[in-house]
């Protein structure tokens, strides 16, 4: 990226704090029997006037026309490249459940798979057992596995078929075929290496399949084999304290966002269930930080569940709160989504989002209302979310002059 | 490009189709006499009504302040960048005249010019001899020279003084200087090679040269040499289907355009010559083909003449016509042109092009017409051309999330 060639050469710290709300899956598309958004439905006056004293656009996720998940979106919105700095499966289903990676771990997407006696996969998800069979599974081969090669392994249930894997010591590589053959009908791959480097890691889980195979034989399941996928370390990245000068803390009570905080330096402050408990937090932990990002994950739920209703009474709901959460003094805050969830398309969508920054530094436009249609006509224009960080550390006097 | 690099990963098929209409040279400038452009004067209203329907924006067709020629605004539509992948002139004039070339063709754009006996350039347009009197000495041409070195000649008249010839052979390399002085007053220079791999090259192209001012001597005519320039092949490009998957279609009457599609692997429709039969053709071939590129030439034209009055009146028609291709279902239809074509600057210039997209996946916005300025007040932003197809991709659901 283009600014962090000169970032280091004008950021400063100061005293001045930062708050990044994202109202997950945020933008929405118009209801057919009423043409209007789920924002334009709701009833969210305190989002309205935060969007009339602020100044509005639309952010772009990652690039016109593509669809992110949510680690790419969120990278985008902490101010990181995400097509430079991709985030494997592995690490995001490893993430996902709240586990911890160190930069030497792999981390992989795990498949309990029925094959039969040709080791043809009749089955890539073994009849989608229940979580809890996959729960006694996973202890089963947790008490007999721990160790190959010296390489530490833990497993771990996810849901249903689903498990991480992550491998611990050293020299542990991810450039690995997988052995899921994709399509069912097919004979189950082995792991090879695609370079000499993974050789000694494609052995340990030939090795480690081997073992699980030994172990299910014994077991009333569907469950024969496991199929093992997205192979991938942590990527380097420079955290907010490096990049940015910043103390970061994340409010999220989701393990999928706190992981990706976590990536880039965020403090993670634990045990935040209710929306309560995450108000009170920034209360709390105000003084610690310069940086928040305060997560409401409802809205993006609802839209992936294609609950039009239940979108706008979430989106109610929040607003409800946020003049709780507006109390506090902060130098610049920005209201906005990772990426839009139309409960219209049941999905993430490549539609751009609503965005509105509050700041005494701010030039407030013309905008008095928080949707998708009138912040495009805001002063922020449409521009791509990784700049959002760059506008809220400018808001707040973090950035000096460059050159003279 | 950014993108190109997540493409391979999230681009799928699906039976979607896409209609891209390019209304060549669309973009206008206010007439001095009443401040409003071609568009603002026309009445269209099919197309106002478009933009009511669809999402709207202008493009940059290749960068700001940028005016582009025919090719590079082509390819940005067609979502390659025309930085990047720029198409020689040779190549250029000779897809202009229809002439397919090969990989390994070299393709040269040609000049008659006179040249005293210092092989002074005297007239590098020969007194911009008639086509008719081209033609003969193409003619001539051809009957006595086909080959040089193994390699294969054609010269063919392009217009005037004119022409355009291609190489065919191994080992034909275009890293020569041209023999075109430039001014005239200087004398015409040797074809030289820029690399040693290009002597062979420069040595036909010497051959060639001195065989054909041999022939004009024996001519009554003002041609006395032939100057060569824009030595060039086509580019490697991928095509439509290895890039996006889709199997695209060329609904167009004009060579050059043509020429281009078939460069990015589109089927060319051909004996289109009138705006009937290319309505037709879209019916007609509407099963086979998952995207169709329909070029409408008459406002560049009209542009070019600067003739304003015209192009207002082939907008119209243009309108008039419109609902016949609507009729036809597509997922996604962008109706947008290659660049701007102002009748009051009587060329191509750098300014926006209109651009409005009609889909059920997209947020229709609050412009309800189709011009200049109000498409700049729309949803889509300014925003650059070469992101149309991306987006139309997106809107046809042929995109998968990028990341977890």
């Amino acid at each position: 990226m283009e600014i962090e060639k000169i970032l280091p050469e004008i950021i400063e710290k100061n005293n001045k704090k930062i708050l990044l709300i994202v109202l997950d899956g945020l933008g929405g598309l118009p209801n057919p029997n009423t043409g209007l958004t789920e924002l334009e439905t709701a009833k969210i006056p305190n989002l309205h006037n935060f969007a009339k004293k602020g100044t509005c656009g639309l952010t772009i996720p990652v690039l016109p026309g593509v669809t992110p998940g949510s680690g790419p979106a969120h990278l985008s919105l902490f101010g990181y490249d995400p097509v430079e700095h991709q985030i494997g499966r592995g690490v995001l289903e490893t993430l996902g459940i709240g586990k911890h990676l160190d930069k030497e771990d792999l981390a992989i997407r795990g498949n309990f798979a029925t094959i039969d006696e040709n080791r043809i996969v009749t089955d890539r998800r073994a009849g989608r057992i229940a979580t809890e069979e996959n729960e006694k599974l996973v202890e089963i081969i947790s008490e007999n596995i721990k160790e190959i090669k010296g390489i530490k392994i833990s497993i771990y249930t996810v849901k249903e078929h689903r498990c991480a894997i992550i491998l611990k010591g050293k020299n542990l590589n991810p450039f690995l075929i997988e052995n899921d053959p994709e399509k069912e009908g097919n004979p189950i791959r082995k792991i090879e290496p695609l370079s000499d480097d993974a050789k000694f890691t494609s052995e340990i889980l030939e090795e480690f399949i081997k073992q699980v195979e030994s172990i299910l034989k014994n077991q009333q399941t569907k469950a024969k084999t496991i199929l093992l996928r997205g192979f991938s370390k942590i990527p380097g990245i420079q955290t907010f304290e490096e990049k940015y000068l910043l103390k970061a803390a994340c409010i999220s009570s989701y393990p999928m966002y706190k992981g990706l905080s976590r990536l880039v330096g965020m403090d993670i402050i634990e045990g935040l269930e209710t929306f309560h408990n995450r108000i009170n937090a920034l209360i709390d932990y105000y003084k610690n930080y310069d940086f928040f990002y305060f997560h409401y994950k409802k809205t993006d739920s609802a839209g992936e569940d294609g609950n039009f209703e239940k979108k706008v009474s979430v989106l109610e709901d929040f607003d409800e709160k946020l003049p709780d959460i507006l109390k506090l003094k902060f130098e610049a805050i920005a209201i906005t989504g990772d990426h839009s969830t139309p409960a219209v398309l049941k999905g993430h969508s490549w539609h751009p989002v609503p965005i509105s920054i509050v700041s005494p530094n701010i030039m407030p436009d013309y905008i008095d209302t928080f949707t998708e249609r009138t912040c495009g006509n805001g002063l922020l224009g449409t521009f791509h979310a990784i700049n959002v960080i760059y506008l809220l550390l400018a808001a707040s006097l973090k950035m000096k002059k460059f050159g003279a």
